[in-house]
């Protein structure tokens, strides 16, 4: 095996004797890109202990081995054999494998060399210190714990954004977790679904009459929540002898560089059952994703999903277009009452309460037609800290003025506002937009799938889900970071993204179900 | 902060400007150890997952993770910037921090360039791979699915041995883990215990008379006997906010590189009680070490317990000395038969048990009087494979033979027999003998803890240990690696290491216990 062109000990000259041989060019280039990928999977496994099991004790040592697993991943990208390695290995076939990787490799060596890998070390030890101070400031629901963190980490992140590409300051954020997404294209798309989604809203207000989630209230057992939410995962295709499912505080879905193992988080709400279940499907949802991508792909750029927009589109797609729908009730709500007895009604009133509309705090817990109106909310607010418009010291009173005029309501207190996602504690400012992209990609998919194959639908009433998944493996899982995501969308689906059978989906589902017109 | 010595974006030039100034030298050597140091917890924390929470199918992608990982802290120890700085950072004050980090980073460094990187990753991976086989030969006690990793990792680590310093080529492997300790010195001490332990056991075994162990087997709610290890462990003073417990095949405590998060795993055995409470307060032993180790010495060579014998001194000393003494009974039996409300007898008859001698074939589960024979039986099995004496494949029928020999039985089978211990697939040969080095220094610790602090007998049978764990956290803990193992223990006992207390202590307790003798 060949080791050299990995480290501190490269012997650069070697590089230089096989300048007419790209073969070997590429494959230096893949043993140093494997490198990096472990690194950056170690860095996972360290991110996931600190967000499960690990101790208050652990917190500086953690935050310091981070920021050297970064700062090494970061040096081997930059350092001068990548870009000699990159340009060796020449040219591959247009739609090859090889292409594809050397594609995103020119890509990801072009964005880390204009970052300094004193900046990378810093963004990571100071989200691994801000994610458990948000912890305690969410507990207590105390911005002032928080702030001089946030301060911190959104500095560091404008300094981020100032050296990379981008016409709108944010463009760089955006850029990270959806390719090819700018700030002015998703104006564009929230105003379409602001036009959309707001007299929906509207109309669906004047008909809201008496809570119909009440079903959903009471006292429910964690570990039969738990073991029920086990039992329909299973039934998607999630498979748990490539992954694992515990409690953190947020929940999330992380993967370790390929496919052989991807797990999920979960929280539970002992007195809500949406909570958790919803969580679940969703989180189930980013991770058969992952399970799914080629295995070939691991440890090479062309691992995992490709954007965060068609990966919340997964996730999406899981939880609302089948874990929301009545064939998946047909089928799963004799089962619910079985592990719950304390629950009751029939089927359509429980399928009206897992689809009831009412504007709500928390964005993990709003429901479908509302959803979109908090992405818009941190969007807008991210636009503004990046724009310097906006200071994280006005935050909280900017956060409960919009939460005001998009849904009507004001946050009892910042634990429920501000404070009560974990984005900006590590650093993720410019992957909220990804939720409603997702969700507009989650609709068009869907339709595709079901289109090209209807006996999705009856199977569902079945609780069988083989021919969705199996639809998505080939069309979307599979192809890893193959495909750029407007393409992938495009080759899957026949069409561009497009916001219309989302906003149809919306009309139709919600119009039926507060009965504002006939369906 | 200065970032330069520590990967491949290195400038060399910046070693050599400060030729004439050791200190800067010193603080960027002590850069680079902390990055090597992170490298090496990072390897922890994903060995601690692999053992405690992977799934199967992370198995491939861990091997590849933990291999990068060790190959790149090797080649940064390797590097030709890491002896530059050695010797540019001069000479320290005798007894001071300083001179001790550097003796001990210039030892590990002239260790590292013997082998090459090559060799170090496949010793990762081979073993990352050899761990799981291993579980899996053992719960099917099958030695087949584990001989081909077995091969393998003697291989890899013999060809390690033919690398390093070492008048026998066992003697590698035994100074990695007790730097000093050699295969001579050890059959010296072998040779002692054996001519006082061997005629002991046998006039035990002719007073054996009924099993006394009774008491400590039946039905026993796993939940419950964590719950007393926990409560056990706590009144040590085992810190839980910097540790956790988990579970795992076999029990281990591990360290990140700092005091800060020091975790133990234990295994439970539903019908025997004695497995996990020992286990727990073995591994606890263990983390309190660690726990109690200068915190300023976290990232660096000085970090953590001196030695492998130091260590097991102190596991075995809160497992053995502590945990299974009149005193600690006298306080805690009451609380057992409050947990266990099968527990019968008086404290007298639930002493004997715990210390009750019976030859048996797990070394872990061994009592104090015939647990120096298994170490023993795996001494002499590792000589001879390092000395070519014996191939994998006689390794079960040898094994059988030395336990009819020393012990007078013969295992079930393989899965009690020869594939009971991790440490073979972990690649740790040359551990064994450290459990008995450490049954020998634990008695020297222990008499020169009580003689210099009498109460605490009268305190531990309060279920108080504060005095106890203050003089070993004075005369041990806090020192980290700063001493030589012989040198530490001189320095807390005011004698050099002596196999005399601990057969006279073995003496006395079992003579009084078979009444060999009178007291």
């Amino acid at each position: 095996m060949l080791y050299a062109g990995t480290g501190p000990t490269t012997d650069a000259s070697m590089v230089r004797v096989i300048t007419d041989r790209p073969d070997d060019s590429l494959q230096l280039l893949k043993e140093r890109l494997a490198t990096i990928s472990d690194l950056y999977s170690a860095a996972s496994v360290l991110a996931w202990d600190r967000q499960t099991y690990m101790p208050e004790g652990g917190v500086v040592g953690r935050a310091e081995q981070l920021a050297t697993l970064a700062r090494l991943a970061h040096e081997m990208l930059v350092s001068p054999e990548t870009p000699e390695l990159l340009e060796h290995a020449g040219e591959r076939e247009p739609g090859s494998d090889e292409a594809a990787l050397l594609r995103l490799a020119r890509r990801e060596h072009r964005r880390a060399s204009r970052l300094p890998a004193r900046l990378v070390a810093e963004i990571s030890r100071a989200t691994a210190l801000a994610e458990p101070a948000w912890i305690h400031a969410r507990e207590s629901s105390d911005w002032s714990l928080f702030a001089p963190h946030m301060e911190r980490v959104l500095a560091l992140k404008r300094e981020e954004a100032s050296l990379l590409d981008g016409e709108h300051p944010y463009d760089a954020m955006l850029d990270r977790y959806d390719p090819g997404a700018s700030t002015q294209r998703l104006r564009g798309m929230f105003s379409a679904l602001k036009a959309g989604i707001v007299p929906l809203v509207r109309d669906v207000s004047a008909r809201l009459g008496e809570d119909r989630t009440a079903l959903l209230r009471g006292a429910f057992d964690e570990a039969t929540q738990e073991a029920f939410g086990r039992d329909v995962i299973s039934s998607f295709g999630y498979d748990w002898s490539r992954g694992r499912q515990d409690r953190a505080v947020h929940p999330f879905c992380i993967d370790f560089g390929g496919p052989g193992d991807v797990r999920i988080t979960t929280r539970f709400d002992p007195g809500l059952l949406s909570v958790g279940l919803f969580a679940t499907c969703h989180e189930a949802g980013h991770a058969l994703y992952e399970q799914g991508v080629d295995p070939s792909y691991s440890h090479t750029p062309l691992a995992g999903g490709v954007s965060m927009g068609v990966h919340e589109s997964q996730s999406r797609l899981w939880e609302n277009l089948v874990a929301r729908s009545r064939p998946f009730w047909s089928y799963f709500y004799p089962r619910l009452r079985g592990a719950f007895s304390s629950v009751s009604g029939d089927v359509e009133t429980f399928y009206k309460a897992v689809n009831a509309v009412k504007p709500s705090e928390i964005r993990t817990e709003a429901d479908e037609l509302t959803y979109d109106l908090h992405v818009l909310l941190r969007f807008e607010l991210e636009v503004d800290l990046f724009e310097d418009g906006l200071a994280v010291a006005d935050l909280p009173e900017a956060w409960n003025a919009k939460m005001k005029e998009y849904l009507g309501i004001v946050p009892k207190n910042d634990a429920l506002g501000v404070l009560q996602d974990t984005h900006w504690a590590i650093g993720y400012f410019g992957y909220f937009p990804s939720y409603t992209v997702g969700n507009v990609l989650s609709v068009q998919l869907y339709e595709a799938a079901v289109e090209e194959r209807p006996e999705i639908l009856p199977e569902m009433e079945r609780g069988e889900f083989g021919t969705l998944l199996g639809w998505l493996r080939e069309n979307v899982h599979r192809h890893g970071k193959k495909y750029e995501p407007d393409d992938l969308i495009e080759r899957a689906t026949g069409r561009p993204p497009d916001t219309a059978p989302y906003l149809r989906y919306l009309e139709s589902k919600f119009g039926e179900l507060y009965t504002i017109r006939d369906k």
